[in-house]
């Protein structure tokens, strides 16, 4: 940690920041704010707990992102684990370092106060909702200050229990769930946005589609995640016509194949908190156990990061890029105008989905993991690449992430544990022959380097 | 802890043991028990998390109590913190005692791995319900072990956190609740036992009698901790006439007090995790929004401990009761023969009642908390000693528990968090000053012994 | 109608009954009864109707037996057709017999006012309860009083039209259900009575045991008629293993067979209106799509009328029961000695189960219905007599009743409607060929009157 | 009737007509849906019921226009009263008058057998829902085919009987409604167009803003009729400010008056069957009971007929606006020149609120009832006239249909009796002295008469 810059905004904390922090909300005993925090973890917040919870909340609600950001460094400061406490343990545990009491004591006093405070405060009525929004303030604040991660470890280690699996409530949204919720799901899809009420119920509202939602009883009436679902024939190749306002629909009986379209995370406060693996998975179970008739569970997903990384990849000396495209080609592809060309897109079909096989099955971070975000999701959770689909998504956002370009991830309940330890021992990629086909036609960067 | 018994059993477990707990439900894939909670902790564990918990629990519901108690060791043993690695960052830490990462680091490394392990054990369905009945299988170990209370210690933190107060819902329980939960509430009743379905019906089935009750939403239809209340026009003296069969009903809004007459705690596994305190305060909020006219909040409870201590003290060379009690009526008392002779009743009466409230009042623990439990409770909670009642529950455990005396505590919100922060600081217990009276004529144990 | 009967009753009404009438319940301006009546009848019933028939139904509620009997002539004399306007009306039809609107009017003006009253009264908030309470009320003097049957079937009339069955609602009852509808199934069984809630709960909360009822919207929480359904592997012969408090449970996906075996309507004053033929058909319906293993769907029935029959066939000159039964065996039969001696009870179980299968299949009332009244609902709903067993129900009152005899109607839904017709049409009762075997030793009245 | 059409039309059904109507829909022992229609009043209807039923609904549902025409003269030609029993019946009573067995037998033959077969119909699952959907057919019907009023009124006289205020549930309308229900409302709103769902959140989500509905428990989720209240400090003058996107929004504990200001009715099919008096009397109940700060119950209500009657005025030799008009003026409000010219506004705006005053209090129907619907509503249900509002509404819709005046209706439950006693009497209208001065301008016709 950066304790200069630390030293500096703490005095501006313990010389004008006390002032202003010191809010006080008109309750005949206001005390303020970190007062009040420091009465919650004392004695006196057993009797009055709710009470006192209440009213930092209350208070903290009314403190400007200013007043925000000196609040959280307070507990980063004046909540962290007491360092004598620590260094007596510590020194305990040195002279007796098998005695199992010395490692639990040592355990209890490096735990940062705050983690107690924040459990109080979760004793207010309301106050989970109010906690998981304080973290979306906090997590505003982490790319300026990049010290407050250490707070936010703490929310996010609470939040990881408190949003355990084993507490969270899937339910099948439909066209009879209240409008409170329905325009929340309108609100939160991020991946291919519901534009009104009318393209929600062709979403909920008939047989072929799905939605499923993730609930937490203390957040009433506020999904945490969700998937949208279509039931379908076949594998879906792109994602028009799965959105489309006039379509055939068919009977849910008819369907063998779900297609999940989209899957998007409700609350910002509960960022890194992953749910969605286990909702796929629950879904498959729910729609197993209703249509027998199902035999395929697919996505239908993009490819955010196709086009960056052909960019990045393009401007290499050694880019296996080169290897597969004519200058011309890539020219084209740079300035669009490939697009409407009849020609150019036959010509460029094959080799920009290979590219994103083998973008998908062999382009790595740096702890080894598949480099899109979307994939490592799905590959991670164990679910195999199936397809690439040219053009699956032609709208510009679509156009511009990915050149079109939609794939399937399949899961296959059989094979998903396999998978997931394959990728997690390895890095390798489950895909199927077609996928790994085309990715071998792009030359391998070893083959490339080793010939440059 | 006792290492060479401990060694012992370990070895008990390594070479016999391991073979008690091979148990394998019948899966295709299963593992021994101990394996799959490896399993379920390892990388495998994120992909099919939710089916090896499901397994881990399966399995452990067909262990004997044997096979339990050597898993529990295994938790002990096994599950712990990693010694290598506490040690390493011990170090660090010792190198550079300022780096809040390094005590960071120290508090993840001297976490038990069991305390994940139950986070992941709650992924499976029901998992919450099967982790508190496994604790309860543990309490009943501690006794016999008392090493396994290290165990005991990772459930108690978790479920502190699981079944925080902002986790919890009150219900009003009334006839026309499902069978399923009364039929739980007649089973729970621990104070004032429920006499069947008849019973039940006069405790919430009329308008001056209630029920409230705490739910949490990963144990659905399975209340925590519920409190039955009567609304009534004065502070009553006895239970009798409460749960009476015959007695004459009051509307709700002729009510000017609630008593609190019966609080029972339902689970067994989560002995330790308060509830009682937050539940009596949401209900007086509750029934001062519904009856305007309640003016008083008001319990009528047992003293446990009363007669105990009356023997224990008896006991003593120096005893404040021999100040107060002659020989005879020690006599009467010893062998019963006082009820029922209205002389000695009547003679009585004031003696006893003096040595309760000196008992309630000033008799303490080694803590420095009032003795009594269910005094301890109620003015831990800020509660105040009203009044102690003359032969207000003449039950055979009522007689015995108490010579038949019942007392009242107050909730006055107004005096709640002083009464609770004066009891925390110097254990002064908060009473009517007719109880400090009565208390008054009981000679201080001081006096008593500078006397002797 | 005896007229003059009537006449002084009506004087008693004008004379002094209208003062017995008067009752008045303290509101401001509240109107004797029947004046009442008239004003929710007239104009100023539309403007505040609810409240008027609020008024009405709190008015009546205070009255005496005699006075409820006052209002009910009131109701027969004050409140029928318009005589006046009948003919009229008669006068015109006369004239114009062809003109449609001639009957139409005759129709109106026929109509007693006190269906608009009824109508009317239900306005009020629970007045639908009221009513059907006031019915109970009016069956109860019935007896006493034939003439007032003119305005029951007014209410009988009103009453079929809004229950039905259109407006019923079936649910499941089991131990979920809230124990203010539990304490009414308890109350309401009439077959085989339910023996508190322990017994309720083998009845309802085991996974071989069901209960089915029908509700109506404005009857809340109050059943109208429920069968109780145990889920088997066979056709069963006996009440009390059904009944047994231990028993071997089987699960819902072993049973073969769905047995009813018991019905009970829950509201006396809904007397005539006819819901179990309803609901046995639904619960066979909601059955099949649960558990398409069931593939028997029989009652277990008692046999109401055998004995008082075998009585009265036995006293006359020419019964059948002398060609079977030797006058020894009749004598057992008298006092009650065969029961127990297993000679006689050999001998007698071939005679006794032929002649009730004689009974039931061939012995009619006066409209040439099968004579027996459980018989008469079970084969006009288009069931099959299947078997009749020996020493089913051994309670004295099944040996009152029916010598201890049981029997199974099957229901099997490709021949309920045939069997319903050939019964309506000829009486004719089908029955499996065993039965009707048995019923063949019995000489058929015709022969027996021609052989005497 | 003309019965030349009619046999006419009847020869078309019994020829060909028998043919159109010749419908089976596939099941295997489907009959002509009038032979249905036929079983279901037959015993055969007892026993299959309900399958009847639901054949006869399905597949009237699959029937022409043409064909539902053909059902709809059978029902009124084959399923009448009998025509030889009523001969017979009135016969009996012209023998003996006084017996009310035969007034009885009268009303049972002159029932016409399409009321029974309605209420067999309703036995089929949704019965009830394609009862009402039949009815609105054959209203579309009535028009051009007005014998068909004979069929209708047997729908309407079941329908009351049915839809018995009894029977209907009040719900509050808002936003965590079902979306399937809200959609419903955006649908059915008849007076303020709900655009779209923005709109209705404003109507429905807001503190001071109300919806109330009533339903039916046999028209599950489709409401029968409901009422928009606005909560305000005023009575209100004008509609725009009610439905503004942008308005003050103030806490239901500030309003003093509750403002009615559009109720729908939502059923074509229950034309005739009246709920809006009763809605409107248990909103004011039960907002009385919620929010004991209103003071004033009042509607902002349109003039649906006040151009219309102008100008029909206008046309008169004798009309009252001569004596009030200039020709100028009358001119200007012909060609709408008036609207923007301040001058003339100014000049109309007491002359034009006095003739619609005049118009509301003074003008009949041929009944003697108030002329306007709107206004017949109201002061039918007791409500008294307050008053006038000078352009409170300026949409093209209130321009064309009342020159844009809005009026307020105002429900004082102590005088909604005796309003109602006094216009069904005598036809008088309730109204506050302002409006009754304002009407008093206009020259009453009789002194016009008189006068010319």
């Amino acid at each position: 940690m950066n304790t200069s810059f630390f030293g500096e905004l703490l005095n501006s904390i313990t010389e004008q920041g006390r002032a202003l922090l010191d809010v006080r909300i008109g309750r005949k005993d206001d005390l303020p704010l970190l007062d009040l925090c420091e009465a919650l973890l004392s004695g006196r917040g057993e009797a009055s707990g709710v009470a006192i919870a209440e009213q930092v909340l209350d208070n903290y609600r009314t403190l400007s992102v200013e007043q925000k950001q000196g609040f959280f460094f307070a507990l980063l400061e004046n909540f962290g684990a007491n360092l004598d406490a620590v260094r007596d343990a510590a020194k305990s545990l040195e002279s007796e370092p098998d005695e199992p009491s010395n490692i639990r004591r040592l355990h209890a006093v490096t735990e940062p106060r705050r983690q107690e405070l924040i459990r109080r405060l979760n004793l207010a009525p309301g106050g989970t909702r109010a906690l998981v929004d304080m973290r979306a303030d906090l997590l505003d604040l982490l790319s300026v200050h990049p010290d407050l991660r250490d707070v936010d470890r703490d929310f996010e280690h609470l939040f990881s229990s408190w949003f355990n699996r084993g507490f969270l409530v899937m339910k099948h949204i439909d066209w009879s769930t209240p409008a409170s919720i329905l325009e929340k799901i309108i609100r939160y899809e991020a991946v291919h946005e519901i534009d009104g009420w009318d393209d929600l119920r062709r979403r909920i509202g008939l047989e072929d589609r799905r939605l499923y939602a993730f609930f937490h009883p203390a957040l009433v009436d506020d999904p945490l995640i969700f998937v949208e679902v279509a039931l379908t024939r076949d594998i879906p190749a792109a994602i028009a016509p799965i959105l489309a306002e006039e379509r055939a629909e068919i009977t849910a009986s008819e369907a063998t194949t779900a297609v999940f379209y989209s899957i998007s995370n409700c609350q910002r406060g509960l960022r890194g908190i992953s749910f969605g693996n286990f909702l796929i998975k629950q879904v498959v179970e729910e729609l197993r156990r209703e249509l027998p008739g199902l035999r395929t569970y697919v996505t239908l997903s993009p490819v955010p990061g196709f086009t960056k990384w052909f960019k990045t990849e393009l401007a290499l000396d050694d880019s296996v890029i080169d290897r597969l495209l004519s200058q011309d080609a890539v020219e084209t592809i740079r300035d669009g105008s490939w697009r409407g060309d009849d020609e150019a897109e036959k010509q460029l079909q094959p080799l920009l989905t290979s590219l994103c096989a083998h973008y998908l099955t062999r382009e790595k971070d740096r702890k080894g993991r598949t480099l899109d975000p979307v994939a490592r999701f799905h590959i991670g959770n164990g679910a195999r690449l199936e397809r690439v689909n040219w053009l699956g998504d032609q709208s510009p956002n679509g156009m511009a992430q990915s050149y079109g370009l939609m794939v399937n991830y399949l899961y296959d309940l059989r094979y998903i544990e396999k998978n997931h330890e394959t990728h997690a021992a390895s890095g390798a990629v489950a895909a199927s022959s077609s996928v790994t086909k085309q990715a071998r036609v792009v030359p391998d960067r070893k083959q490339v380097q080793s010939a440059s």
